[in-house]
């Protein structure tokens, strides 16, 4: 079974990082990168970026399809796939042992995300892509009822995907037991009420647990976290996206580790 | 002219916030708040919602229309609209003087944000929200060649755009002179580069400029600057999307004057 992912950045990306699994590549536009008579602000930027991409083709055998663009349409929908899409062997899902050998390999302090039954693709992209830059040792998420990775995550991702390890667990309250055996303290993160993240000391092993969008955690997640953390709020509305405040907590992770 | 927003919660604010705004509502639920056959998991929450929105419409003499779900797809294309519409005034622009007044009026530190050519509603709309959320003074964007306020924009804002002044100024340079002369700070973010977002000081009056997606601040606008910061990234793609970025550094401003 294959995916398949679109847009110049996360193709090429994907050549970049895991060429092994490239299957094969569609695209609309012409050699020097031109996409039809269109053409873009950032034009030539995209056009090397796809000298890149065929470079790259080139190097590991992967082989490049033109297409029409009505074609490349029909295979990834009306997307913005600025003229190229890849077959890509379906995503490779870690094991939670993966995750926490990496952070053992690290020499770092544990740095995980588990997201507890986030809905939206789009969301769950941003937060992979905000958890790479971060420089995160895994995210684990619910093998059900929960937003897996798409076209969708691969493409908000911005390439980051190809970076993260990605855990699928069918119990998250087990799966946070295993992780405070390994010695690895565990924090919630809520509307309201609990630590402000600002008065929580993260200079320690840490799995942050970030609710679905909406619903927050779920209770007997939640009594599983060893405290419970929020992000203080000054407005009238109270609320963010749930991939801004994982953002903003990561990045406060970051920030106490940086000291 | 007036546009239309769509969805439970985007409906309900503006009723409670600026009912006099609201011209009409278009429903396609049932009196019980039911949405034709289709029941979600957070059923019961939106009938209550859905039953303040009838309250409120009631209170303020606003007409509620009962109408297909094909009709008010006509009006508001195929979205998430949850069988719920509005139409309302059109947007009212604040000026920059408003924006600086707000400032003078709240004993607090200035707190501006400055879009330099954000293009995507959807971005405009996550920064709205985090923006709400930190107690912000006002959103200055630009006339030309940026994403405005569109239904787009209201929707992802989740009812924060009617709690947040937003100015359209000609030109972005000249307003960085203005607010410099009002005693504020010009902080601009990008890439990477500049001050870590962790050694700044922003214990003072700050506007802080974030560019357009993918291109960063304008060169123009950037040496209008007082200073540069960037988020220190530790991953491998190096890149946050737009409203992630803003995200972090609106909060880094919250935490600093927190302490």
């Amino acid at each position: 079974m294959s995916r398949i992912i679109y847009g110049i950045h996360p193709v090429l990306e994907i050549l970049r990082s895991h060429p092994e699994k490239v299957e094969k590549i569609l695209s609309s536009r012409d050699l020097s990168g031109k996409q039809n008579k269109r053409s873009g602000t950032s034009a030539q930027k995209i056009s090397i970026s796809f000298k890149e991409i065929i470079k790259l083709s080139d190097r590991w055998g992967i082989r490049l399809f033109p297409e029409k663009k009505e074609r490349l349409e029909q295979v990834v929908g009306q997307v913005n796939h600025q003229g190229i899409a890849a077959y890509v062997s379906e995503f490779g899902y870690s094991s939670l042992e993966e995750i926490v050998g990496h952070w053992r390999n690290s020499n770092e302090k544990a740095f995980i995300l588990i997201l507890d039954g986030l809905q939206d693709t789009q969301n769950l992209g941003a937060i992979v892509r905000s958890a790479e830059g971060a420089g995160i040792h895994g995210i684990i998420i619910p093998k059900d009822r929960a937003a897996g990775v798409t076209s969708t995550v691969e493409k908000v991702s911005a390439g980051a995907l190809e970076y993260v390890s990605i855990a699928r667990v069918t119990n998250i309250s087990q799966t946070i037991e295993k992780l405070k055996k390994a010695g690895i303290w565990v924090v919630g993160t809520e509307g309201d009420g609990g630590t402000s993240l600002y008065d929580a000391d993260f200079d320690a092993d840490i799995a942050v647990v970030i609710g679905s969008e909406g619903k927050g955690i779920r209770p007997l997640v939640k009594k599983k976290c060893d405290y419970l953390i929020s992000i203080p709020m000054r407005g009238k509305i109270n609320s963010l996206n749930a991939s801004v405040s994982a953002a903003i907590v990561i990045y406060e992770i970051v920030r106490q580790r940086s000291l």
